[in-house]
């Protein structure tokens, strides 16, 4: 079936297994948290650990990429005050030296979501530890964890094939803004483009179906969230001496909040559907033969029900539908007790799911000018966008597609089915830049806890990861050109 | 037109207004905030304090009176978790000695509300400063300055007519737990109720038209306030994962928040205006009488456009209409930056305020139904009323109203006009349980900033509360039996 012979590459993997985890572990304890600009050091120091480290896996090209306009080697200020500071993405390149070779650039990120002990967490969050075959930590899976299985991957992969350098072109870039939004990643794209030209994107910041169900993801939704500032009276006032005279910020942010959706839940502002595409039936029955369990997959979300657009299935819901959802709600008093208040300001923060066919800043516009006309006289508002990420669908029968399928149906001895992501990465950014197909490979599950407290990996499958990887490269190479 | 000479009267004053002032800016220092749990021993600190002062003042019987059910000297714990622990009320006492004397009941309170520096008190809350004729501290006007005149107004009554004993009776009640909705505050005056016999309530916690217009207020709103705690996932989970897909305890909060009022600003709770003694037209011709300008008004507020109920001016809003309004609102990520969540948990603080004919049972339970009502599947949800205050209204033509009519006018030198007032007190409970006519006397004015940051006292004023209370007694007692 291929040139890369399995038994050395799982043989390669399982003495390579213990390093592995030990260096993965030591850039997990790296707080590289991008929404926090308290925390743009450790975001920095992230980025120079895994550029030395590619540097020792054997790539002979490793580079600190910064980003937001700021000189090489210093960052720029950040443009809105409260967003977080340009950080800087790791991009690394080894050539194959077969002038017919594929080109494929591995995108992920290494920055992670804010995570404290009090959120939940049973150990520090930046403190990894293994507990019955699972590595705990923010990021181990979203995604430090399937960004690492690459540099076991392609060292397997030239052990097993007695190669120097891979089987096609291997270019990584690695950024650190991801869980922001990445507000600078397509300016930084689009200025280095040359450099990062390629047939091929892999995107590893995604997730399969489950353990028992390897699945390949054809598409992501993408993502446009922003805070909005409301401010009414100049300071807290008396709600007996003013209120129910007067407008309240907190009023007014609940209610833009409530007006987000309507009696379906499907949501009520004015063109945020414009250009959706729509499932098609075919797409629809693949869903449908899926083992979807409801109950588990409620208490995979922690989740005591289901709610959401009327008229589509949970799955539908989260990877082929856009959505609205409340992140943050803030506003006057919340400490003991109660306080007698009409709130000075309040604040909301908003995410806004799209899938393909949505354009993020018709998106952008269409809530601004929806919060606009529905303030009354005496809110002023301010609302900041913290960037966007396009969606992005890949046709099922893409040869690259079949390439990820088939190396990681070695890996995983089983059928590979295919699933989407309701999740967003700026896959389709690079794929509109570069004009390359975008294609997932991902081993998180569901349970891994993206985002939340107690995120870990599967080391069983995180280990699956790297064999994938192992057999990735001389599957595309041996299958000719990609587009 | 008295006994009490009022150039004797006004030059006792004088002659200790500033032992009067650095007596007042002592208690003002101790940070009697009843809301907050770790301010307990500041607010029994505050009680002492006002014992001892009204011992030293000449009041034979002074006591500390424990409320919540705890044995007298030891506080009960709070029933509910994160509510304001029970804070004790002082109680003092001066028999006129003439056996034909009425007795009236002062009420006020000691305690105050929550107060930062951070708020944006351009000095430090608990520390009391005079700048410009004005004493600014948490408590200054809200109610510590109000009740505080008492001491000095029953002195110069003494001196000013030579007696050793006041013309009437005189009780005092000060309570500990008004700024938290006085939870315990019916079951102390039902259970002291022989203690507090007294044919009429005057109550210093309100405030007059402003500086120009001195005013007797004739009734005070009622007050119910809550929070309503929301739970959705037991954790925070990933937008993109499960967003759009399970219910949101932040949209929901939003939505119940934004539920309270319809497109008319109405409050929309069913049965929440069963029984509203709605406005006559006599007094919607008093209200407008009232040199009201809504430019001047709206500086007073710190606000920047009017907003209430359709069909009622700004005044009538705030005095003889009820009111729901949003005091607080929180949930899901409140940090800088974004973080594209599901959040798991919200919470809402509501009061509402009520006016004559509204039961608080009632409209607790009215609230209770309908929050119930409105949640979807997998949202629990938890209701904590903090209290309840009734509402109060007192006839224009009372003789004992206009007593306070009278001597205000002498202090003043003007006609007195009469308002209402939109905060709220236990009066009504004390009218209720004593059977005696609630009166008010206060010369707060609404810029000095009742529960806002640099809350002050106009010192001229305040003064006029000290004369004000030495004309009263002595026309009380003249005028013959209350009732």
């Amino acid at each position: 079936m291929s040139s890369t012979p399995d038994s050395a590459v799982r043989a390669f993997i399982d003495a390579h297994r213990t390093a592995f985890l030990d260096d993965l572990s030591e850039w997990l304890r790296i707080p590289s948290v991008s929404a926090d600009p308290a925390r743009a050091g450790d975001v920095r120091r992230s980025a120079e650990w895994l550029a030395a480290k590619l540097a020792e896996t054997g790539f002979p090209v490793t580079e600190i990429w910064e980003t937001g306009g700021g000189a090489t080697g210093a960052p720029a200020a950040p443009a809105t005050p409260g967003a977080a500071p340009p950080a800087p993405a790791v991009f690394a390149e080894w050539p194959s030296g077969d002038p017919d070779a594929p080109t494929v650039l591995v995108y992920g990120h290494h920055d992670v979501q804010p995570a404290a002990r009090e959120d939940g967490w049973a150990t520090e969050p930046f403190e990894p530890v293994v507990r019955e075959g699972r590595l705990f930590a923010r990021g181990a899976a979203d995604d430090k964890g399937q960004v690492f299985f690459h540099t076991l991957g392609v060292r397997a992969h030239l052990a097993a094939t007695g190669r120097t350098a891979p089987a096609v072109n291997i270019k990584l870039l690695i950024e650190g803004e991801e869980e922001s939004g990445s507000p600078h990643f397509a300016a930084l794209i689009a200025e280095r483009a040359d450099r990062l030209a390629c047939d091929a994107v892999i995107v590893s910041d995604t997730g399969m179906w489950s353990e028992d169900t390897p699945t390949v993801c054809t598409g992501m939704r993408g993502l446009a969230d922003c805070q909005i500032d409301l401010r009414g009276p100049d300071q807290d006032i008396h709600s007996g001496s003013f209120g129910g005279a007067v407008p309240n910020p907190a009023t007014e942010a609940a209610r833009l909040a409530a007006a987000l959706h309507d009696d379906d839940r499907r949501v009520a502002i004015p063109g945020f559907y414009d250009g959706v595409v729509e499932l098609t039936d075919r797409e629809r029955e693949l869903f449908a033969e899926l083992p979807f369990d409801e109950e588990t997959w409620l208490r995979t979300a922690h989740a005591h029900a289901t709610l959401g657009e009327e008229g589509y299935t949970t799955l539908e819901r989260i990877w082929a539908r856009p959505t609205a959802e409340v992140n943050g709600i803030g506003g006057g008093y919340q400490g003991p007790g109660g306080k007698t208040i009409v709130p000075s300001t309040a604040q909301l923060k908003l995410s806004f799911r799209l899938v393909a066919g949505m354009e993020t800043e018709k998106v952008q516009q269409a809530v601004r000018d929806w919060v606009a006309e529905r303030l009354p006289a005496g809110i002023r508002h301010e609302i900041t966008f913290w960037g966007a990420t396009r969606p992005c669908l890949t046709p099922l029968d893409h040869p690259a597609l079949q390439s990820v399928v088939r190396a990681m149906g070695r890996a995983f001895g089983q059928e590979i089915r295919f699933t989407r992501e309701g999740g967003s990465g700026p896959a389709a950014d690079l794929a509109d830049v570069l004009d390359a197909p975008v294609l997932f490979l991902g081993i998180s599950v569901p349970s891994d806890g993206w985002h939340a407290p107690n995120e870990k990996v599967e080391l069983d499958l995180l280990m699956k990861g790297v064999e994938t990887a192992a057999y990735l490269w001389g599957d595309l190479a041996e299958h000719g050109p990609i587009t």
